[in-house]
């Protein structure tokens, strides 16, 4: 039985698990990046999380890492939030000293390649992958293809721009949706409209202390029926919608697959989302809009870096 | 030496010519389309057309067409602006009666096949095409072929929006470009702007009339020197830079043609768009950003057409 070793590279924690030929995780190991500590040491944690599950069963290594990256040279430049890191070979570092085929891809492609891999299992699919978490990334799969466009940046969901006079992005652009609905902006966002809303449950669950607000949290008290939350996820599903519907325009391409952490939200944000679609869309195309949150969950950093072994080789 | 026949149909006139294999135009017909009469009288123009130019030197028919068309079956669905006109199978009529091949397209994927075959002859081109008329229309190149989407829609740049709050668009969105840069947008709005600004040489071009404006007028006062018109102008410019930076971070995929009438403004309008896409697009994207005009100019539409028999065959 054929086994991969899946790392998802984050700014803080290196995910890394042995990943089997269905997409079950067979063992797991999480350690620190010290992304704050300079390139070499986050490629020595690289390597001693490979280290702990390598053996002779393993064909093979796949790496999301955030940045610029070179599938086809198995270079990342430029991760953002790490410091002194310019431009790194890692397939070139892994491949020395593990001795195993190693494909590198952006996180968000990764991303999208373990949704056709080991989530949707569709043949030749067209869809648009959303991963929400920090930073808002995606990847386009069109005709069973990863799309990578001229130097591997298609995808860039985030910085579709929903008005041109909007909040600044970390880019340089105005009203990326990743400006919108980012995790941080998120907590930004609700911290600033919350103080007039006392009725709301988020008190309650956090014992009136905000320091602690998280986008779980909004979410447990939309469960609870938290109409301030359940606005507040609302109206990040919307953001997205404005910008997916651009996407969805340009593209043709009408199913939308989100993950990452703040998917989680579940319908809450999804149908907002997919109704700002279908009301914005060609109409030629409205019938046919799906937003659906990502089959692997939670671990689709780690289990989209595993699939990267399977979809190169 | 191989012939085709390009028939452009528009909303007012059908324009078709005989086009030698280096994309010259032979001869050419331009006839009423009487799109308000509907459509069996619309299709009966079409052959009248194409009945003025056919010889047995013609190899092929290539028709490009507003609305909804199916390439695969040669289908024209709604078209706007033809009233009474449901589904159309163009090319099984044509080919009925004319005995040759026949190949529908969408006018404004078209246009992009005739800027790929007749025009910048690049090999394996990635480019965005975008038609300024009327509409703004699109089409996409990626790695030498069109992307048509999951059924043949993909490329509506128009529909791109800027604003999620904007101006109300007749695709029943809001903020899309054709929104701000449309033919009548574009009149409607410097008809409201104008009327502050006595000092236009627009008054004295038109001798203070008026309804005689059009975007040519404005060029005109531009190259005079004109400062209302050249800011004019070069906001449609801006607009459609907003619009398509979003394509550009989408696709990975940095050159912009123009084509269409309004494409005549040429760099009055170019520069502002390319400075606004550079502007605005992820920093790795930046330096390769270029805006160009079509090489086919005020024949992209039938050219285009032309070049359907070439790409399909």
């Amino acid at each position: 039985m054929k086994k991969v070793i899946g790392v998802d590279l984050g700014g803080t924690n290196i995910k890394s698990a042995i990943v089997d030929e269905k997409g079950n995780i067979i063992k797991n190991v999480t350690i620190p990046t010290f992304a704050e500590r300079g390139y070499k040491l986050v490629v020595e944690q690289i390597e001693k999380a490979i280290s702990m599950l390598i053996s002779d069963e393993i064909d093979g290594i796949g790496i999301g890492s955030p940045g610029i990256v070179s599938a086809e040279k198995g270079t990342i430049s430029y991760p953002p939030n790490f410091p002194g890191w310019k431009v790194v070979n890692m397939k070139k570092i892994l491949e020395a000293k593990f001795n195993k085929p190693v494909f590198v891809e952006n996180d968000a492609n990764a991303a999208a390649i373990g949704e056709y891999i080991y989530g949707q299992k569709m043949k030749k699919p067209n869809f648009i992958m959303v991963t929400l978490g920090t930073g808002v990334g995606g990847g386009i799969f069109y005709k069973g293809e990863l799309m990578r466009g001229e130097t591997g940046g298609a995808g860039e969901v985030g910085h579709i721009s929903i008005d041109y006079k909007g909040e600044k992005c970390n880019c340089g652009s105005t009203g990326c949706i990743e400006a919108y609905a980012g995790n941080q902006k998120i907590i930004y966002s609700v911290n600033n409209k919350i103080k007039t809303h006392s009725e709301s449950k988020v008190f309650e669950l956090l014992g009136n202390d905000l320091t602690g607000l998280e986008p779980k949290v909004l979410f447990e008290a939309a469960k609870l029926g938290d109409e301030f939350s359940i606005k507040a996820i609302a109206e990040i599903g919307e953001y997205l919608g404005y910008g997916l519907s651009n996407a969805v325009n340009l593209l043709d391409i009408a199913t939308i697959i989100v993950g990452g952490g703040v998917s989680g939200f579940g319908d809450f944000i999804l149908n907002p989302m997919e109704n700002i679609i279908k009301s914005r869309v060609m109409k030629s195309i409205q019938p046919r809009v799906k937003v659906m949150r990502s089959k692997l969950g939670n671990e689709a950093g780690v289990k989209g870096a595993a699939s990267l072994v399977k979809y190169f080789n």
